[in-house]
């Protein structure tokens, strides 16, 4: 390919919209454009990097008994009704009818397609396991796309759904899924990603696994320990608070507290600590607006993803209405208006001598103890984990949290579908069954951009040799120059006649701008012919990390590349 | 891959809705399933077979430097509505609102995003010509999907847009596109594909070219010339009459003809041929329900895409109400209501001694003489071309009339979008000038089922090798023989160490079985390992058409199969 046809403009200004470096430097280089909120048409080196990709995946899923196939992007809503999913999904999943009023959705993911094309298929038990994946476009109307190819409303994604007759038999395909998810990331230029225990959120299922590049730039929030090998992302991260037993609870006791509405007020009031309160979060059900006031220790946070888990049903934060009979600032656990829906954080079973709101203007408690004043209370796990926490596997004060990228995640789902679907297999006994599945996702562009965010510099990303758009860079110097153009042109064909991927840039540019589109372009491997080389008969063979710069004889050139891009291509 | 573990079912019956092989086979085959109306999966072998036209097309493409992007599937009105098509695109464009009540559609051609993809790089000349295409999911909202995948809603399309800085330019480029696609399509094992010149219908522009399999089953029609290279689908071929000039025309005289209404019964009743009436084809527009009549000679039928061109806008045929002012079986030229739009086709151009209606209950015209009667009419050319019509390129009456299969297409648009989406560039001279654009598609699953439907047997799809799902089909009789097991896993083996392609059938099944799900996956080689063949120390090797069927010995198979293998992808 010749630099001065390619398709794309590249620039130096840092778009103003970019919160993160892949976005601007994606953008910058002419990897991709704008075309709606949250949705991307790719130029030609994306559109490479992305296939190389999906090549990548698609061999990894071969190597563990994968058939590639291909569902529909647009999906009959019957479908979704089957499995529930029609009703329980948010507005993220795009409803719309079709020229005849059929009601039709836009695939976010595929598991009722999946179950929908193998359920005549497996109806005997000889027929397990097996996986079928696909490559395709998605969709997931998301409310807040962000960081360029990070959070998309539109993206290709490698979706993957295994059917087996055992829990056994799923997790042993389980856990060749999550190697044949590490080689993959390997491959592309990622061996750091790790996983971590997750949350299986809408999907349904128990056990699963995302796949982290911890970055600070990430969305995600990963607990790890420092001191075992503990990771977990934060909504399935268990918070593990010790309280103290309290020998002598002091009594139950009303303070007037006139214009004190938060922990830190009513803790710098009474000289406490934030431990010894007792803080109100009060949400509201989707369904019916329902009040939910969830009591937690003060100085700890609520993790939404465990309520909506505990409650079985989603909530939003509170709008708190005059006539609704809570006193925002002094809501406490006695004296709660008996319509309201009361939850409590395990940070507070057995704890005493806390303050808390008196459910009354201007008025808190203190000497709170939860078994003597709150005997019915039912505890359950609501808070975020901490920096410092107890690790649930090696009981030491050793977490930390760390933010990430998630590139991938598997998931254990179980009967969900199956069941709903009313798939059914029968055993050797003649006996029917659900199957239980597995499902295994991987998102190629936020794949692209995580190795871009992963690698790059300030001019430009670095891309790995696997999955560069190109493998060399020939840049010619003063292409004004006959015998240097024609030595470069030569050098051209050669290189792509040795079978490598060649980027050339025979503009008659200066060198700043030469070498400036180079590093938005990433290719990892330059060669620079140039008059002054071309005077010692040689060429420069760089590479785009800089670790490397060498002069090469002319006629060893070709050899070289090829020697270097298959070690690079080995690494 | 191994057959028991290929998922998808085989079955024997002909599933009673379909209308063409190519369906039938390949659902009895397992190669797709329905999921909505017009919409499918695609089960492993018609994945396989679907990436492998995606390479040959991709590889074409590349070869006359084109640059793989890739736009979305979703888009925004708002581009739509740039180019006019959100107005002008009819329910088959299937228009949504997202969760924020932005305007979407559905992607079912991309000119609109290649524009917006490429308007600010292409803004100076020198970046001239270049070309874009991807192969992504398109969605197209068919009143009438049918024929498996010849007629979908959603399918897997290439789309290819060029632009240009002079018609030459482009018309150099189409050329060069038009004979990547006689690549392409003889590649993919449909060398009998032709070229016709079409209609270019929504598309815009002028002269376009669609790639035709001749065929019985196909649901376009084909205007071919006996003894000249002329081609053009029904819309582009002129329909050319010669009619006689009158010399002593009769005078108008008003018949009573009772219970009278079709063109049969009143050439009957006069004892006329049909050539010697003039018939009314009553239509109303899609916009304003306003009557139009055309008028054409009693023997030939309307093209409705011709109507469609000279009149600018949508048509249906006309629902007659009392009130409208039409005597339906009544109506002709002359008296007609002022108010309806009457439209004259060229038959009827300098035609006299026509009978035709008198716009009066049971009263029909004789006489009528289009000069005299109608001296303000003006003609157009509305006709279907007949079975002997005249060539409009060597004048014999030597057309004929075929049914085939659109595969691919491609346009010169002009400047229809770039006008309106205001894409323009700086000449030499620092002149704005609007780009010229072609653009150029192919369905791949519709190439697939083509390919399936000019190339089978009553037992299944003849693949050719190139685009075959596997390359040998390994049959192993007799599995419970320990020896011939033996032998055909190392067979299997080999050949995959070979770099061959190898489904394997090694389940314990009846010869009868095994060969008709062989014939349903219609691989091309098949290898046979039985007891008898191997006490000859030999196996047979056959083709999927019959047209070959050899003993090689034992250790020459691996040698043979690949040079069959290399000898059927080069044929």
């Amino acid at each position: 390919m010749k630099l001065d046809k390619l398709v794309g403009d590249r620039f130096k200004e840092k778009p103003s919209d970019c919160v993160i470096d892949s976005h601007a430097l994606m953008l910058r280089g002419g990897y991709m454009k704008y075309v709606a909120n949250g949705i991307f048409s790719s130029y030609m080196p994306l559109r490479r990097i992305t296939r190389k990709i999906e090549q990548i995946i698609r061999e990894e899923m071969d190597a563990i008994d994968g058939q590639e196939v291909q569902f529909p992007v647009v999906l009959p809503a019957s479908l979704w009704e089957e499995s529930g999913r029609y009703e329980s999904v948010g507005s993220e999943l795009l409803r719309f009818e079709d020229r005849n009023g059929s009601k039709m959705v836009l695939g976010m993911t595929h598991e009722e397609a999946a179950v929908q094309l193998v359920r005549e298929y497996g109806q005997s038990y000889v027929k397990y396991p097996f996986m079928i994946y696909q490559i395709q476009t998605k969709f997931r109307d998301e409310a807040r796309p962000r960081a360029g190819l990070i959070r998309v409303r539109e993206f290709t994604m490698k979706d993957a759904y295994s059917f087996h007759t055992s829990q056994q038999d799923l997790e042993q395909y389980y856990y060749k899924c999550h190697q044949a998810y590490e080689r993959i990331f390997a491959r592309a230029g990622l061996p750091e990603v790790i996983s971590v225990a997750s949350d299986s959120g809408m999907m349904g299922g128990s056990v699963s696994h995302e796949f982290m590049l911890l970055t600070p730039v990430g969305e995600d929030s990963i607990v790890l320990c420092n001191s075992c090998d503990y990771r977990a992302n934060m909504e399935a991260a268990p918070s593990i608070i010790e309280n103290m037993s309290v020998e002598n609870p002091k009594p139950l006791e009303k303070v007037y507290t006139p214009n004190i509405h938060t922990i830190e007020e009513i803790c710098d009031f009474l000289k406490t600590p934030q431990e010894q309160s007792c803080k109100a979060v009060v949400y509201q059900k989707n369904a019916d607006d329902a009040y939910v006031v969830l009591f937690i220790r003060g100085d700890l946070e609520v993790n939404e993803t465990k309520l909506r888990n505990v409650l079985g049903e989603e909530v939003h934060p509170a709008v708190i209405t005059e006539s609704c009979g809570l006193h925002p600032g002094y809501i406490g656990p006695v004296g709660l208006p008996e319509h309201i829906t009361a939850l409590f954080d395990s940070s507070l079973q057995g704890a005493g001598d806390l303050s808390c709101g008196a459910n009354e203007e201007e008025y808190h408690y203190t000497g709170l103890c939860m078994q003597r004043d709150c005997p019915d209370a039912v505890y359950h796990d609501f808070a975020k984990v901490q920096e410092g926490g107890i690790c649930p596997k090696c009981g030491g004060h050793t977490l930390t949290v760390s933010r990430g990228i998630e590139v991938g995640n598997i998931f254990q789902l179980g009967t969900k579908y199956t069941k709903t679907m009313n798939m059914q297999y029968l055993d050797q006994e003649g006996k029917s069954h659900y199957p239980i599945m597995g499902c295994y996702g991987i998102g190629v562009g936020r794949l692209a951009a995580s190795v871009c965010e992963a690698h790059h510099d300030d001019y430009g990303p670095i891309w790995p040799m696997s999955i560069a758009p190109w493998q060399v860079h020939l840049c010619c110097m003063r292409a004004d120059n006959p015998e240097v153009k024609a030595y470069a042109d030569g050098l051209y064909q050669a290189l792509q006649q040795a079978g490598l991927e060649v980027l050339y840039d025979d503009r008659t540019v200066s060198a700043g701008v030469m070498f400036s589109d180079a590093d938005l372009l990433g290719v990892p491997l330059r060669i620079i012919a140039s008059p002054r080389n071309l005077k010692e008969n040689c060429c420069e063979i760089s590479t785009r990390d800089k670790s490397m710069q060498i002069k090469v004889p002319c006629d060893a050139v070709v050899d070289k590349a090829q020697e270097l891009v298959q070690q690079m291509l080995r690494s």
